[in-house]
C-alpha cells in the first residue's frame, strides 16, 4: 500500500528559521540535531518529513546493516571491522540518507533491538535483532512529541547521541554497534516540557508559530488546498526549486571542511556565553560550528558576523539557564552589541 | 437477537447544528469528523445511531475485508494491490456506509488487530485478525465517552487518522492497511475534558443541550413516548422524509467536487483565523471544505458568505486558544463583520 | 443449609416513599429502578430482600437460561429464536421473579459470564457459562454499596440497562443474550458518592432516615424483636397483609397499558423540567412513565395531578443540576404551584 | 512447643467496663462482640487471651468440623443437614467455646477458605480447604489491630457478620457454611480509624486507659511481675476466682431466656436513641438485648433502670453521629434524666 | 575472605548511655531491647558490632539448630520437646551469644523461614529452611536503619518479640520454633521516624551526638586512626579492658536474679509514670527491671533512687505521648523531685 | 569497535579542584572517593573518563578475577586465600587500574552479579557471574548522574563501600567477594538531590561551574575543537605533561604512608569540625586523610597548615549541616582563623 505523498520542502510557505535549521543539520551531521517547538498545526511534522526527499546520497559499505562509512574506519561495525582486519575487500555502494521514526510508543526492546540469548548459547554466536537505534546510524532520527517519550528511552538516547555506540546486553552477552544520527524532534510546548537533559543534547532549537499575515496565510492555504487536489502535479512544479535546493546542500557539504574562523570571533562568542549565562561550554562549540555550517550554506570560506548573529539565534535562547517569575528573554539587541563591538 | 429498533434521524425534534454537522461528514468524509459535547440525556447518542439509516450505498471492492474502493487504487489494501499488479480483475459490489462502534472499555489489541506470529513462522504468511480500525476503513467511527477513551487508545485512533493507514507489528512482523473514516465523538464535558491534541483532530465540534421551550420539550416528549409504544409504526411514519433527506445527501455528494470558491473568501478566512488567534492552519482548510460541503448540501455551485458564517460556527470555537481565567468566548458578531467587510 | 427467614415487607413500619417506589418498579419494570439512599440501620436491605415475597408469577419459555417472556419475541435469546425460526414449539411455564444479587466485590467474568474458548474451537459450538447479567435477565439486580461498585463492573451495568442486551466479546469469538432487569442499589451517602451517570440510570430515588417518632420507634423496635423470637410465627401474622398487596400489584399490572395521561399534564411536565433545571430529557420521560405507574396502583385510567406530585418527588429531586456550595434544593412548594397553576 | 501461659481474667487490675462487655459476649453471642479501643499498653490482648479460659463448653455434632449445635438445625452445615435428613443419627459431644485469631495480615484465602476445583472436577465432590471463619463457627474470632485491616478482608467479615453464613466461590462451583461467631476486636486509635461500617457492626464498644491512681498502678505491675516470675504459681492463686466467674457465666446463660423487659423501658430506649441522634435503629436493639444481658448477668429476671444505664455506656457511644469539630460527647447526664424522667 | 576487624568497646570514647543501654541488655535479655538514635557518623553500628566481642557463652542444646536453653524446657523448640518427651538424652554444648544481622532489605521469606511444600506432601514430614528469626533465638538481633524497615517485616517482628515464637505458615501446612531475641536497632532520625508501636517495643531508647569537646574528640580520631593503622595491635592494646568488662557482665548476670526492689520505690515509679502521662502500663516494667539491672551491673542487691534515676532516662523519655507543637521534653528535674520526695 | 579517543586529563582548563579531587584519590584509595556537582556541560564527565589514562599499574594476582592484592591477604577472595591455605604458589602480574562504569539503569543483578542455583544444586559448587562489584574491586567506579540511581541500587553500594565486601544471596545460598573501589560519582543538581546518606559516603566533594573568564574560555573552546579535528595528534602533543602527572602520582603513593601529621593539627581538626557543626566523625578522620595526601602530593613528608585549609575545602562543606531557609554556607574566612589561630 502506497503511503501518502510528502508535500515538498520547497513548498513550505515561510518557517524560514525551522527550514535552515533542518537544511543545517543535513549539510553538517555534527550539529547536534535540531528541536522544532511551536503550536498545532504548524507544519512542523510536515517540514520533517518534507526533508526526507532533499537528503544526499552517500557512500555506503554494501550489505552492512549499519551502513557504515567505507572511509570512517574508525566507527566501523564489528562486521565492517572483522572483514577489514581479514583484509577483505569492502563493496562500496550509493545510498541515500534516510528519516528513520521513533514512535513515541516505542518499547526500549524496540529502540535498542534484541539478542537472541538461547541462539547465542547453542550456536556460540551473536543473533541481534536490529532496533532502531541500529537503522538511524548515519541516518536522521525523528520523534514527533519528543517531549512525551519515556525516560527510559530517553536514557538510551542520550546514551547513544553521547557515545555514537549503541550496546545491547542480555544475560551477560553484549553487543555494541556505531548508532550516530541527527536527532529531530517535535514538540507542543502546551503538552508538557522537555528533560532538561535532553533539551540541553538538541545543538539547534527552533520555535514556529502560524502565520500571521493574511496574504502569506491565503498563500499557505492555497498550497495545501493544490496539493490535496493533485498532489502528484503539485510536486512536479516544486521539482526544479528542489533540485537547486540538493544542490546546494551538496555543494555546501564540500566546502564545509574548508570554512575558517578567526580567533576574535572565538573571543566574540566566548563573551557572548558569558554575558548570556548559559550553562556549560557547550553553547560556545554548537555556536563555532553552526556558524562554520551557515557560512558554507552561503558558499564562504570563513566566517563573518553575521553567521555568528544568524548562529546564535539558534543556539543559544534554550541554553540560557531559566530564572523563576522570569521569561527566558534572548535579547537579540544584547547578542548584536557584543558581536559588533 | 434482534437489535432495538433505532429512533429516525428526521424524527429528532432541535438540535439543527448536531444534525447538520452530522450529515456534513456524510457528504464529505475529508471534513475530518465531528464532536458532540453535551449534558446528559441530549440525544447524542441517538442522533449517531440514527445517522446509520441514512449513510449512502458505495461501490467497494467484493470480498475486500477493508471494503477498498475501486477507483481509489492509491489507497488499496495490500491484497487488492497484489491482485491489481496481478491484473486480475477486481469484482465490484455495491455496500452500505457503516457506523462502527469503538467501545470506551477495547483493548489495544481489539483496536489495531492481532498478527499472529506462530501462523506466520510456520506457513511464511502473516494472518491478520482484524480489528476495529480495519472494520473503519471507509466507514463511520464512533466513540461514545470520547474524553474517557484510554491514552493509549487516542494515540492509535490519532496515528490512523493522520496517516490513513494501521499498522500492526509484533516481533518484527508488520502489517498495515488502510483505515480512512469519519471519526465522531460524543461526551458529557462534566465528565472530563478531552486531550487538546484529539480535540484538535475533530474537524467540526457542536455543543447541545436539553430542550429549553416547553411547547418544543412536549413534542420531544411526545416523539419519544410514540417511538417506545410502538417503533414500527413511528420509523414508518419518517419514512418519507427519510428518505427525502437521503436523497438530498447523495445530489450533495455528487455536486461537491465541482463546488468552487472565490479568493476573495479565502482571504477573509485568513484574516478570520489571525483574528480570533486559532493556532496553526488546520482551521483555515477545515473553514473552506466545510464552507464547500455546505453549498453543496444547499445545491449551490459557488461557496457564499451564508456558508462561511455557518461554516465558522462549527469550525472555530474549539479551535480558538484558551486563555486562563477567561471563557472561551466565539464572538459571533466579529466574525460576521470580518466576513461582510 | 437455610438461609435465614426474611422480615415481610408489609411489616415494616414507615418508610412509605421507599416501599412506594419498589412497588412501583414491580408494576412496570420500565421505570428504570430505583436507589435507596441512608444512613446505615435503616432497613433498606430488608426492604428489598422482603421484596422478593411480593414477587409475581410470570409466563416463561420452559427451560430458557434466561427465562424468555414467550409473547415478547423481539427480545427472545438466540436458542428461543432458532426454536421459532425452525418452528418448534416454545413450551410456557409458570416462574416467579426473582431478587438477583450482584454482589460489590464481584469480578467482571462473574457479571458478564464467561466463553470456554478451547470448547468453542474444538466443537464449533459457543459455550457460554452464565454471568449474574444472565440471572437478571427479566428479574431484579440488587446491588448493596453500590456507590462502592468498580468502574468496569459500573459501566458493564450501564451497558447493558441501555441495550437490554449483555455481550461477551472474547478472542474474536462473541455470545450476546437479553439482559432486561429492573436495578435496585441501595447506599450510605457517608460511604462515598454515586457517579452521576450511574446516578442517572435511577428512574426513582428515595432518600431514607431513621424513626423519628417514639411511639413508632418502639413499633419498629418490637416487630424486630418479635420476628427474631420467633420469625415462622411472625411471618405468618403478616401473610394476610402480603396476600393483599400482591393482589394489588397484580391488578395494577394489568390496568397500566390502560392508563392514559393528558396533553395538559404533559406541558406541565415540560415546564416543571425546564424550571427545575433538569439536564437532558430523561427527566420528563420518567416523570411520563411514574405517574402512570402510580395512578395504575391507585386503580385509576387516567393520571392525576396528585400522581404528579408524587412522581415528581421520586422523579426530579437527584436530577436537578447540583450548584457548587448550594445544597441541592427540591422546593417541592415551587412544583405544586407549578402543577396546580 | 508450649505456648506460654495466659495471665488469669480476674486477676487483670480495674479496666471493669471492658471485662464486662467481654463476659457479657460469652453469655448472648447474639449480642454482637466488642470493640476494645485503646493506646498501647493497656493489657487488651491480655484480656482478649484471658478469657479463653473462661469460656463455657456446649453441646455439639461429634466430628463436624464446624461443631454444629445439635439442637440448632436450621443452622446446620450441609454435611449434617445431608445426614438428618436420610436420618442418620448424629452423635454429640461436648466441647469448649475458643478464641480463633484472625492476624490482620491473613490472605482472604486463608480467612474464606479455599476449594480444591481440580478435585471437584475430577470426583465430583466439594473439596473444601477450611478457612478461618470455619474455625470461627460458634467461637470468638478475634482481631487485634482490627483497623489496620485489610478492605476485602473487612468486607468479607461484614458479609459473614450479616448472613451467619461464609460463602466460598471459585470457577462457578461454591459452597457454603455456618459461620456465626462472636466478633472481638482491639485496637489502638493512634494508628489510624475503623471504618464506620465496621465499627457499626460491633455490638458493644469499650475505651480503656492507663490506671491514673498510683496505688492501684502499683497493684496492676505486681501482678505483672509476680506472673513473670512464676505464672504457674500465679494460675493456681487465681483458680478460685476464675471458677466463680465461670459458674456466674454458666448460671446467667441459663437464665437469659427468661429475662423480661417492660414496655415502658422500650420506649425510654427509643425515645434516648432519638435524643442522641443515633444512625438507624441497630441501636436501640442493641440496648434491650445488652440490657437484658446485664440483667442476666446480676441473676435478675427482670430489666431495671439500672441495668439501661449501664448498658447505655457499652453501646450508645459509638452510634452518635459524628459532627465536624465537636467531640463525639456522650452525655451521660442526659441518658440518666431520660432513663430517670 | 576474613571480616574486618571490629573495634573495641571499650575503646569507644564516650557515649556512655548508649554503651550502658547496650550491656544492660546481655545482662538481662528480658530487657526489650535497645533503640539508638543519632546522626550519621556517630559510631551506633560501630558499637552494636563491638557488643559482639562481649556476648557471654551460654548453655545450649548439641545440635539443636535454635540453640535451645537445657533448662528452658518450657521453650524447647519441637525438635527438643520431642526428644525430651520420649527421654532421649539433651547433650548440652557451651555455645557464645551472637549478633545476628537483619538487613534492611530482607524479604519476608528471609525473615521469616521457608517451609518445602513439596517435600512435605511427598514425605510427609515438615523440611523447614531456617530464616533470619530461627538464627535469632537467643540471641541478638540487629537492625540498622530500624526505621526503613518494610512494614510488613516491622510486623513480623513484632509478632516474634511479644510471642516469642515464629510461625510460618504456607497452604494449610504450619511449623513453629522460639525466637527469643534482644532486638537492636539503629537509626538516624533524620531519615524518617519509626512506626511508634514499633518504638514501643523497644525497652530502652538512648539518643547519641558527636562529641563537643576538643579534647575528646581528637581522642575519638586518634583511637580511629590508630585503628585503621594497625587493627591487630589495637586490639591486643583493648584486650584487658575488655575481658574486665567480659567478666563484670557475667558476675552481674548471676546477681540479677537476686536483686530486690522495695514497695516503696514501686509508687514512685507508678507515680512517675502518671505524672510523665506514659501510654499504658508498659513503662512501668520497664523501668523496675531496668533498675534491677542496673543494681546487679553496680554489685548491689537492692535497687536504690540512684538506679531508678539512670533507669528513667533509658526508659521514660520515648513513652511519652506526643503533643502537637511541643517539643518531647523529658523533664529529669521532675523525675529527681518525684523519687526523692 | 573501537570507543572514541579520551580527551587529556591535563588538557582540560581550569576545574583546578575538581582535577585535584580525582588525583587525590588516586594516590589514596582510602579517601572514600569524590563526588563532583556541576551544571550541565562543565566537562566533569570528561575529566573522569580522562582519569582513567593517569591511572597506575599495581601487582596483582594472576587470573584472579577480583585481581587480589597479592600483599593484601586478609582481602582476598576465597579464591586465592584457599590457594594460600593450600600452599598453592599465587603468581603475579601487572595490572592498570580501571574505571568500571555503574551506568544508572544497570539492575541489582547487574551490580551485585547472579549465582547459577541450579548448577550450584547439581554441581554442588557455587558458580558466580560477576556483576559490576566483581569488576570494581581495586578499581574506580564511576557512577554518573549518581542523584537519580534507584534506591535499591545504592543501597547495595553504601553496604560494599562500608563493608568492603559484595555479598550474593539467593536460596539460601550466598557468595562473597572484596570489592574496595574508589567512588566517582557525577551530578547535575539542577536534576534532583542526593540521599543525605550517600552524600556523607563520599570523601569529597566539589563543585564545578562554567569558566567565567573570556581568554580561558576560548582556551577551552579550542582545545575541544583541535581535539574533535585531530584527536590522535591533541593526545600526542599532551603525552609529555601527561607522564609527568603520572610520574607525580607514583611519587605520591609512595611518599603516602610516610606523612606525618602534628598532635596540634590534629587539635585544630577537632575544633574546626565542632565550631562548624559537622554531624559525626567521618569528617575528623576525611581531614586528616586528605591533608595527608595532599601533603604527599606536594611531596612533603608533614602536613602543614596549608594542607589542612586545602582539605576543608574539599572535605567539610558537604557535611555540614543543612538549616531549613539558610544557605549552607561554608565560611572560609572562619576556617582559616581557627587553623591559623
Amino acid at each position: 500500500m502506497k503511503r501518502k505523498n510528502v508535500y515538498p520542502f520547497t513548498a513550505i510557505v515561510g518557517q524560514e528559521r525551522m527550514k535552515k535549521a533542518l537544511i543545517l543539520n543535513i549539510i553538517n551531521p555534527e550539529l547536534g540535531g535540531v528541536l522544532i517547538k511551536g503550536e498545532k498545526g504548524t507544519a512542523k511534522s510536515t517540514a520533517v518529513r518534507a526533508l526526507a526527499e532533499l537528503l544526499p546520497e552517500r557512500e555506503e559499505v554494501k550489505e552492512c546493516v549499519f551502513a557504515c562509512a567505507p572511509k570512517d574506519k574508525g566507527n566501523f561495525c564489528s562486521e565492517c571491522r572483522e572483514k577489514m582486519d581479514k583484509n577483505q575487500e569492502l563493496h562500496v555502494t550509493k545510498g541515500k540518507m534516510k528519516v528513520i521514526d521513533l514512535p513515541v510508543s516505542a518499547t526500549e526492546d524496540r529502540v535498542v533491538g534484541t539478542l537472541d540469548i538461547e541462539y547465542a548459547i547453542k550456536n556460540g554466536e551473536k543473533k541481534f535483532e536490529k532496533g532502531i537505534l541500529a537503522q538511524a546510524n548515519r541516518n536522521i532520527l525523528y520523534v514527533d512529541e519528543v517531549n512525551l517519550l519515556d525516560d527510559s528511552v530517553v536514557d538510551i538516547l542520550l546514551d547513544s547521541a553521547a557515545m555514537g555506540v549503541n550496546t545491547i546486553e542480555r544475560e551477560g552477552i553484549s553487543y555494541s554497534h556505531p548508532s550516530r544520527f541527527v536527532l529531530i524532534g517535535t514538540m507542543n510546548p502546551e503538552e508538557g516540557d522537555l528533560r532538561p537533559q535532553l533539551l540541553d543534547r538538541f545543538g539547534l532549537v527552533v520555535d514556529v508559530v502560524g502565520e500571521k499575515n493574511a496574504e502569506k496565510r491565503v498563500e499557505v492555504i492555497k498550497g495545501r488546498l493544490e496539493f490535496e487536489k493533485d498532489s502528484d502535479k503539485f510536486i512536479e512544479k516544486q521539482e526544479k526549486a528542489q533540485e537547486e535546493l540538493r544542490n546546494k546542500i551538496i555543494n555546501a557539504k564540500e566546502l564545509l571542511p574548508r570554512v575558517e574562523i578567526d580567533e576574535e570571533l572565538l573571543f566574540k562568542i566566548a563573551k557572548l556565553c558569558i554575558e548570556l549565562q548559559v550553562d556549560g561550554h557547550r553553547a560556545d562549540i554548537s555556536m563555532i560550528k553552526t556558524a562554520i555550517t551557515i557560512a558554507a550554506f552561503n558558499g564562504k570560506e570563513k566566517v563573518t558576523k553575521e553567521e555568528l548573529m544568524e548562529a546564535s539565534e539558534l543556539v543559544l535562547p534554550h541554553r540560557m539557564r531559566k530564572r523563576p517569575f522570569e521569561e527566558n528573554s534572548f535579547d537579540f539587541e544584547l547578542v548584536k552589541r557584543i558581536i559588533e563591538e
